[in-house]
């Protein structure tokens, strides 16, 4: 029998879908949703406690009285200030360690992680329970990027890439060679629907997603889902293009059958 | 007497200060306006022809059917893509010289300088009618930022560079270490308006815009005046830092006023 895994519930649809896959495989699980971020609807009746993101004392009990020994992190979570953190003595102690500078960098997540696994448990990432979610090179669905899409894509990889190597952000919108939005902590979806806003004539834009240089895969990685696909329809892109090994496609026949229902390529695309 | 300046008018505020400037100085000048970015009410009733961006063939014709010898380009232009651009024929030679992508680039504003150029003309920066623009280190008001706006600051400008670099943007907001929001087409008061909704608790960010790395300082310096003054002060941001010797400052008592009677710091730094 796998062993118990914990989970760490963000927002976003991403918590359901691990849920869902933790049940399909009969793995024990127990989520420990953060208030504020994730969502009741997503959870459902899962066996969850909810604390706040300051409270790691308390995250780390919890876990522990579940009998979690493996721990993933999955869904978006809106960055605090210490002020909203509102941190525990735990928590507290956490950041007099890492320094406070810390918040707002993904070197956070990082440290958040090393964290976890010094109380004992082993850090997993998404792949663990679901299979082939890592992107793959090559089409998902049946529509391909054309010429200009295929430029875009190339353009949206140099300045993501380069976007993540300054800790911003993991996601660009381009269209016609002309960078729409860039990506820092309002999210991917919300950028899409800025990029609508600000969308020229022509062929429409494309939607890159990468992994920042040095990432540790089982964290945080670029994701897309069916929702992903939605949104980039309703805001007139082409097409998606992820890092391949680089980010993870959630629920790959469902991205592919939603791309091809709405005219969208999703291709994965080699790192650097 | 000074030649005639041939004021080539983008979006915003900018323009009127420039044409304010000429007539203060008794400078003769046009102003070639462009359509659908250029405002009416900045014009006013100076003399002045309206083309379309891709009229470039009719813009140099009115220039010298005007007598200009320099020509400043000033105020925001949306990029177009070639669709809109309904480029005609010296548009399109200069199209087919430059190559269709620098259309998504700022190398373009510098290829449209050379081709000025050798059109006859001379192009020159704003401050050669607005002395004193440049913006100089040190502070504007009496405001003055603390340790963790230094730090803000600090993180604004690695970052802004490096969006920079990657020829995407100008300017970045920063709160408490965290990039609330990256500039790309949107333009910084758009960006500005964006922070405001991401925003955490505690004190507020600050707006960072610096050159891009090898900028030709005569061509689309980053530029503050009264309305980023309250632009910001209404996202709640608490100051704004821009490049000492790479941004302009138009209205310097103006802006010094503004940041005073606001309560927002505004500094000149050091670039790299």
């Amino acid at each position: 029998m796998a062993s118990k895994l914990g989970i760490v519930a963000g927002g976003g649809e991403f918590p359901g879908l691990v849920i869902a896959a933790c049940r399909a495989q009969n793995r024990p699980f127990h989520v420990l949703a953060l208030s504020g971020h994730a969502d009741k609807a997503v959870i459902g009746d899962a066996p969850a406690d909810w604390i706040r993101l300051g409270e790691a004392g308390t995250g780390f009990k919890l876990l522990k009285q579940a009998g979690v020994e493996d721990v993933m992190m999955i869904g978006p979570v809106r960055r605090p200030t210490l002020r909203e953190l509102a941190p525990d003595f735990r928590t507290t102690r956490f950041f007099a360690k890492v320094g406070l500078k810390a918040l707002g960098d993904d070197g956070l997540l990082r440290a958040v992680a090393r964290e976890i696994e010094e109380e004992g448990f082993r850090i997993v990432g998404v792949d663990d329970v679901l299979s082939d979610c890592l992107a793959v090179p090559g089409i998902y669905g049946t529509y391909l990027p054309d010429d200009q899409a295929k430029a875009d894509i190339q353009r949206g990889r140099e300045v993501a890439k380069g976007i993540g190597a300054l800790d911003v952000g993991q996601a660009v919108v381009v269209q016609q060679g002309i960078v729409l939005a860039v990506e820092a902590v309002e999210g991917t979806d919300a950028m899409i629907r800025r990029a609508a806003g600000l969308k020229r004539e022509g062929p429409g834009g494309v939607l890159v997603k990468v992994k920042k240089p040095g990432q540790d895969r089982r964290l945080d990685l670029p994701t897309i889902g069916t929702a992903t696909v939605r949104e980039a329809a309703t805001a007139g892109l082409r097409g998606i293009a992820v890092e391949a090994g680089g980010a993870l496609v959630l629920g790959r026949d469902a991205v592919r059958a939603e791309a091809d229902r709405l005219g969208l390529f999703v291709i994965g695309v080699e790192g650097d």
